[in-house]
């Protein structure tokens, strides 16, 4: 026969699929002596027969009545008897709480005749019949689909009349009243009357929970995330406890450790005389959970004793759910409590000090969301849970953040000297943007995606963006930007939220910066269970000290197209570009040369002797021209006519400058550059070592698809590294690696092994090329894909495994194949993603590489996907 | 003992590794029995030893003694002897001929004493001296390196101090004289005398031959044809014989049939009393060889039967090198020789009636040029000899015309209702110019490349095509191009060859278009050897037809983006893109349809029944959008503000709108156009079964990289279909299928094909995501690539299999695993390569799918590269 009935005391927490994430919970505390309400459960299995014969068999109706006889039995009550009468509790519970399910119903089994029992027994009819009120229209909303504004319609109304002001005023005859309309409101719409029956109203509840399985909102949300259709759902009965029967009774919540700071202790409130719906109305101020000690000294001990049983239990910092009836004890609830980044990282190193878990298990109750909240400022919670959001864009970096809004990068920097907090709010940012990007509290932009230049800087800065904020429309020669109604004015103070992409007027008051101490602990901790490690995208001073602070173990990528666009730089950059003679072009790189020397000396001694993987120039050539206005000042600069620099321009134009003349082509169209970087890395690198310090550079040569390409380049870069070893009577040892950024270069990177000392995956290129999605473009249809399912995740945040991971895959089996000890990396966008780690490692990565805000995290994320290690400290229970 | 001579008795033709092609060739011709001066071979193998070990070995140099000695015997002269002094050529020969080895030396024998025995055996000192310093002449240059020209520009001195007007006038003592000079030119040279040691000088230039198979200009060769660097080169020593030894002596060439045009009989000229060079100096006018007949008719007849006697042995016409020497005919080379297109296949079919080849021979003999110049009209050769280009582009669609140049589709368009041919000369062509090239006899553009939007339309077309001609400067506004100093200005005559991209002024005489039944006989020839079949790219009525008469199975790729740039079509498309409102999207939609409609029954009806795959709207939306200039007349149009639609535009513009919203990513975004198209389709189909024309329409969804793209998409228009099917109840049978176009729809090509139909490869776009190559942009670095050898092949026009073609392979296991049956084409570019198709078929690929005009091309490619079948008619010899 079908088992149709659970007792509370039968089950284990870990039967999450047949009692429920509820159910298995009451199981588990029932079976550790706790004071929880006795019950049972009506399994999952039960509900998928149900819905496949669409009713209740009679042998599973017969189990429940024995069952629900029997609790009465045992708690010396009667069900739906005048003497008291049982009361229960029918809640729905699945494996994974789904929105969308059945709610609760309570205080099931009363009628017109158990109220009146209820009523005597506890001397109070104002609770006794806003008890039955309550179940009426609890089960009419849930399980006939009753609106419940038809009920409170009519209570609200009624209060009207009477002039009283609160529910508090209703008197027992009142509430009587009340629920002789509610009944008929009740019949008015389902055309029968409220059952009188218990067992009626039992069974009604408990079917009306299993056909909730199927409802539209809990199929889609299934759907999205992936909930397999067949686990249906368990039904939990069990008996009612009252804390608002008189002042020896009360309601709570306690959490065994403080969920905002960390620090141990019973911390919580309560209410007396209150159910647990009162603490949420917020009509009444609970008391904080010591005031009980005073209270109730005995039942604060008792509690006392409890929480830690619990915490001892689990592991972890508990959320606890307490009644007190008439000076008894229930526990009703407890789960894993929620905590800030704070309390989550003292709450975990507090506990491996304490031998309660491992260091590995600590690591795992980071999250990388955590993390960032340990690096970043945040809005005060209660600020932000009163302001209204004016916009919302796609969170690009992390932190919040309020200051003066600017539209031009010039105005932003000018402002910025007067000491005035700023923020730059642009359509979209590009690289000569930099200046003011730097100085800004904040970055917005209109337009672009995750990976955009705006999105990709401000993640290196460590500033907090938004990007993507369709709704702003900004005019930057009115100064002003527009969204919807509101105009926002240069100087204007904005509030913007980096972590959730929300923009709020005027200034919110901030939470302060975490103390650093704990998150070294974790990093210290996480790198050492790392089995993967971690570099850095990184080019300036700041960016490479604050990496190494997070344990970088070198700079993976140090771009070097931003050093071209300081002011004297870039109008140096467009002779190069401009020059019509080799000899012109040389005489224009001589002079960058000496600043591109400079940079690289300020990077490989920032970087401490650590390896420093220095990319050569990418960008399309034609993102360094002069714009408009810019042309005859060109003109004027390098004694060209307007109509040259002009004709120059439009020869550099491209339609997909993605996939145009940028990368290595450059390099191999115009040797001069890369051999001009070369030898000032070559050089840089010589005059450190003469003053003593450590140096390891290599080049990574961007944008290879053919095996030539790279062995031309090696060629060239070769010779131009023997030649400054020759006149510096040095051995450089800078070994040249590739990056693999085109599906091609996935296909042929083992024919490559030969010739690249390392390489290292581009995976914002890859990902690109190998969907057709253009990182600058495809915001907008992407964002759709994800709305209507079509894609489950944005592959420019989580690796797209099924694409651009195969052909990883490939690339690397190649490489593998030939030269299995070269050194494979990502440094890419993805690689520091806790999402895709994991998948990384079993391809067979060596290392990631991400910004320096990202690296705390990305350590985390490989040290909880490692292989757990045998560690010396481990759990005392 | 290495054998290191092999009589021409002792060789074949088959032996060219061995013997070099020219030696294999004197070989076979030998043991035909034909008349061919005697002689023998150094093997490369020999080479190779000589190569390694630096010197000749002493055993080598033995037998190489022996055979000259002994061919002096065979002849009755003396090798360096005064009495019938044997002279002999020495060559190079490899088993590929290879520019940059050594040339011939001829009368190598000669030295003071010989030259005398020559004058009095000949009783002709003038020939005998000449013969003499030719060979210092010729020794010095290829053996020592002296530089013909101090020979030379002493002899032309010396001429001019005794006023000679030619050689011709030269005496024996002249010559005589001549000689002394050249052998102390020699001397100041090289140290040292000229050798007077016949033998000296033969082993002298055999080491000669050998060390010039590893000079650069060889090596580079090599390396760029992927010939091995081990196979050596042969030396062929062949006895002199002399057609200028008097009026019983001449030399000619002699074609087996009229290398012009097929027709069959012998062909070719002669000069009496002359040398080989003298013919190619042209100084002289040869006769034609008929003159032979009546002059020397036992030598005709005798030449004839050999010439007869060679192509039955070769079965392919012959180009047949001859010398008489003193009324004595010697064959000196024969090989399969050189003809144009028409008579290419004029020669194979003929060859075919007279049961001499297969089909399949006759097919293997015609190039996918012969058939591009079947196809298209030619300048005359003869006028392409003395015109001189201005300016050459890339070959984009071949074939040649001349016109008036205009500089817009507009202007070109009126120009040519008037009836004047014109040619449209543009910085590049958008779809917009789709009127004006319809009406152009040829297309020039200053920018893009082979793929670029003028070059795929022209072919389409199969009108002649220059693209990326970037000497030129276009300047639409003043009309007029630049070219260096020439001006062309609107209206200007040009002359453009599509088949070599050049730019010629004026109008340069043309060649008649071939007769098209030798044509068609091949064509049907190929298809019953053909394995794939050949679909036509096509959409208008007027290919459709064209890629019927060529023998398309039917139509593999209708693009529809084509039919919205009409005039109205465009304005109302136009208001699609900016509708606010699905309702007035509609509303501008429901007008197009009915053009779609009317598109789509042409179409069909054109298609005869055949299979008409039609793909839905593919380009970004922001190709319709009006220009700048547009912008006001659209705001009236569509009754909405400026304002409204610059913002619009704006939104539309795309940094990479290649890898943008396009595709099918319009088709998810904006459901009603393809939902529009796939109603459209369905109308048409019905109404013209109702009127008894058989329909067979497919629907190809561009651009898919995600399986969810094609489930979502494809639920979409089934239920269109679906309720067009219920409306005009008549099942309809359309196939939705898929389009491969970027890395990721390979990679997922297998989880697509329970959904997808069929399956049709999109090579370009494939190729230009595969390497990060933009077809728009990447003209200028691919071209660099090829020059520099870093790319051996363009990959738009010769399948790149290392890259692109692994990511198919996967592709079609994907699918084959899943739904073996599944139809998998290729509409690219490629498709049509010959160079391709053999590795298309590997894969396994069932059909191909290109323009019109390169059906017959791909068709023979496909029966070149085809499994050999068994034919009935077989070769009689």
């Amino acid at each position: 026969m079908e088992k149709a009935v659970v007792w509370f005391s039968e089950g284990t927490k870990e039967q999450k699929a047949l009692l429920g994430g509820k159910g298995a919970n009451l199981a588990e505390m029932t079976n550790l002596g706790l004071p929880v309400p006795q019950g049972f459960i009506v399994p999952a299995t039960i509900c998928l027969t149900y819905l496949e014969e669409q009713v209740l068999p009679e042998a599973i109706i017969k189990q429940v009545k024995a069952a629900i006889e029997e609790l009465a039995v045992r708690r010396n009550k009667t069900f739906g008897g005048l003497q008291s009468p049982l009361l229960v509790s029918v809640r729905s519970g699945a494996k994974f709480s789904m929105p969308g399910m059945m709610d609760t119903i309570l205080n099931l089994g009363l009628n017109d005749e158990t109220v009146q029992g209820l009523a005597q027994q506890t001397g109070d009819p104002v609770f006794a019949y806003d008890c039955y009120r309550r179940l009426i229209q609890m089960y009419g909303d849930v399980v006939k689909g009753v609106a419940k504004e038809h009920f409170e319609a009519y209570l609200t109304d009624y209060k009207k009349q009477q002039n009283y002001a609160s529910d508090q005023m209703m008197t027992g005859n009142d509430w009587q009243m009340i629920c002789r309309v509610f009944q008929s409101i009740y019949m008015e719409h389902t055309q029968e009357a409220f059952p009188q029956d218990p067992f009626q109203q039992l069974l009604a509840a408990i079917t009306a929970v299993f056909r909730s399985w199927n409802n539209p909102r809990a199929k889609t949300y299934r759907s999205l995330h992936r909930i397999p259709d067949d686990l249906g759902t368990a039904v939990t009965i069990q008996e009612m406890v009252f804390g608002n029967s008189g002042i020896n009774s009360g309601t709570g919540v306690a959490f065994t450790r403080n969920p905002a700071t960390g620090e141990p202790g019973l911390f919580g409130e309560f209410l007396v005389c209150a159910q647990g719906e009162d603490v949420v109305a917020g009509i009444r101020t609970p008391q904080p959970i010591q005031a009980l000690a005073q209270q109730h000294p005995m039942i604060y001990q008792e509690l006392k004793q409890l929480a830690e049983g619990l915490e001892d239990h689990y592991q972890d910092m508990q959320d606890i759910e307490f009644t007190i009836d008439d000076g008894q004890l229930f526990v009703l609830q407890t789960r894993n409590g929620k905590r800030t980044a704070a309390a989550a990282a003292q709450i975990a190193t507090d506990m491996v000090a304490e031998g309660r878990i491992t260091i590995r298990q600590a690591l795992d109750r980071i999250t990388p969301e955590m993390i960032d909240q340990l690096l970043h400022p945040l809005f005060a919670p209660e600020a932000l849970q009163q302001a209204k959001a004016f916009a919302q864009g796609l969170p690009a970096s992390p932190g919040a953040a309020s200051g003066h809004v600017y539209f031009t990068a010039e105005a932003a920097e000018k402002a910025s000297r007067t000491g005035e907090k700023v923020l730059l709010l642009r359509q979209e940012t590009s690289p000569e943007d930099i200046e003011g990007m730097v100085v800004s509290e904040a970055i917005i932009t209109a337009r672009g995606g995750m990976t955009s230049h705006a999105a990709v800087v401000a993640r290196g800065l460590g500033v907090c963006c938004v990007v993507g904020c369709e709704a702003l429309s900004v005019d930057v020669f009115l100064k002003q930007a527009r969204c919807g109604e509101l105009l926002i004015e240069e100087g204007d103070v904005l509030s913007v939220d980096g972590s959730t992409g929300k923009l709020y007027q005027g200034q919110l008051p901030m939470t302060s910066v975490q103390e650093r101490v704990l998150l070294d602990q974790l990093l210290t901790w996480a790198q050492a269970q790392a089995d993967l490690k971690v570099y850095a995208n990184a080019e300036t001073k700041n960016d490479i000290e604050a990496a190494l602070a997070f344990g970088a173990a070198g700079i993976g990528l140090a771009r070097t197209e931003h050093m071209f666009f300081g002011e004297a730089r870039l109008w140096k950059m467009r002779e190069v570009i401009l020059a019509e003679t080799k000899a012109e072009r040389l005489a224009a790189l001589a002079e960058i040369k000496a600043y591109q020397k400079a940079d690289f000396k300020e990077m490989l001694q920032a970087a401490q002797g650590k390896k420093c993987t220095i990319r050569l120039l990418d960008p399309p050539l034609h993102e360094f021209l002069p714009h408009e206005h810019e042309r005859l000042e060109m003109a004027r600069r390098s004694q060209k006519s307007l109509a040259v620099i002009e004709r120059r321009i439009d020869e550099l134009q491209e339609v997909n400058p993605m996939m145009g003349h940028r990368g290595s082509r450059l390099g191999l169209s115009y040797p001069e550059i890369y051999e001009m970087q070369t030898a000032a890395i070559c050089e840089a690198a010589v005059e450190l070592r003469q003053q003593g310090v450590e140096v390891e550079a290599a080049i990574l040569l961007p944008l290879i698809s053919l095996p030539a390409e790279l062995q031309v380049l090696k060629e060239t870069l070769t010779q131009v590294i023997a030649q400054a070893e020759a006149t510096l009577q040095q051995p450089l040892r800078i070994e040249i690696g590739m990056m693999i950024e085109t599906p091609r270069a996935c296909l042929i990177a083992g024919e490559c092994a030969e010739d690249a000392a390392f390489f290292s995956f581009g995976t914002n290129d890859l990902t690109q090329m190998t969907f057709g999605f253009s990182r600058d473009d495809a915001g907008s249809f992407i964002q759709a894909y994800l709305q209507s399912g079509i894609l489950q995740e944005d592959p420019y945040q989580h690796l797209d495994q099924a694409g651009v991971g195969t052909l990883m895959r490939q690339a690397i089996a190649g490489v593998r194949d030939r030269q299995p000890e070269h050194s494979i990396g990502v440094c890419g966008e993805v690689g520091s993603d806790p999402y895709s780690i994991a998948f990384l490692r079993e391809i067979g990565i060596d290392y990631v590489s991400c910004s320096p805000y990202r690296i705390p995290a990305a350590w985390l994320a490989i040290a909880q996907s490692a292989p757990i290690i045998e560690e010396a400290s481990v759990s005392t229970r």
